[in-house]
């Protein structure tokens, strides 16, 4: 998506330690125009699939997730939460996610009725390094007996082993930006 | 705003302890067709204001202030983070909420360079109890020198002290649906 990848290369700034920091337009300042350029391209992507539910993890998935699913008809977004709250009672899927931001393990849940078997979901989120949280997600999806339509990126850090993992599963991942290779030294950010 | 009263009367769940789950629509699974009619009437209440940013608290906030800043002009929604993140470099406003929900204090954070002293904030949040969230929302907004213009809520609590504590400090607060008492016995919920 070039109107991102402007973006990325005009705004988003290479910090040591493979951290790309894009908190001026997508996750702590949100410029929702792009946002919601970002969920139309995410609904021409996808727009084969027959998906259900959009399902996302908090925080800063929620944007993305809701700006795709307003392109989408009668399609709701879920978003799994990290750690217990007393606001969800019953029973809930479980799953524990490693982030690599917060450098600490959560766990990430989602209530039982808001995912069922016969759901189709669409995965979305605003990064992809590692992995981990996708799988996470993946993992809550298939607990329920649900079935995984596809994945939708905004960012993917090629140069990490998440996004060759997800479609080694044979699942349908796309992302809008892949970032080949960073500099934190001269700032130059390459793209796939 | 009767349609999003007319949905807590037909999905809204009351727990003891004063708890109102509206996990099926709001703040778990959500359902971005009202979410958008949400925003909308935000931008028709708050439409004579001149708003440079909104700003909300992650994370079920974040998707009520980017449907509604999609229904204002270039306006960039800032989310303020719960505890300290390494993607937050440089200087922060900081402020601490204790949340009733999930019966902690947070430190909770805005970049500095999100939020300046021009700047005109119209404040978004799902819900106000007691206040504690909102009241360091506008705590960070006042640190940064910049103005709260307006607070909009979905639900109020009017039998918690929150909203009369900030309508009292003269700031406009507009919630859409003000909850005047609920029973968890009945299931009974009356508004104001």
């Amino acid at each position: 998506m070039q109107l991102l990848k402007d973006r990325i290369l005009r705004d988003g700034t290479v910090k040591p330690g493979n951290v790309l920091k894009v908190d001026s337009f997508l996750n702590h300042k949100i410029d929702v125009q792009l946002l919601d350029e970002i969920g139309k391209e995410f609904k021409r992507l996808f727009a084969d699939k027959q998906i259900t539910k959009i399902l996302t993890i908090e925080a800063s998935g929620i944007a993305v997730a809701c700006a795709t699913a307003m392109h989408f008809e009668n399609v709701p977004v879920v978003f799994a939460k990290k750690a217990q709250s007393i606001n969800l009672d019953g029973e809930s899927y479980t799953t524990k996610i490693e982030s690599f931001t917060h450098k600490k393990v959560y766990d990430v849940i989602v209530s039982k009725k808001y995912i069922k078997p016969d759901d189709k979901i669409l995965i979305i989120d605003d990064f992809l390094a590692n992995g981990c949280a996708l799988l996470g997600l993946i993992d809550l999806v298939r607990s329920a007996g649900a079935s995984v339509e596809g994945i939708g990126i905004v960012i993917e850090k090629g140069f990490q082993s998440g996004g060759k993992t997800i479609r080694e599963m044979g699942i349908d991942l796309k992302s809008l930006a892949i970032v080949e290779s960073m500099d934190a030294e001269t700032g130059n950010i390459v793209f796939r």
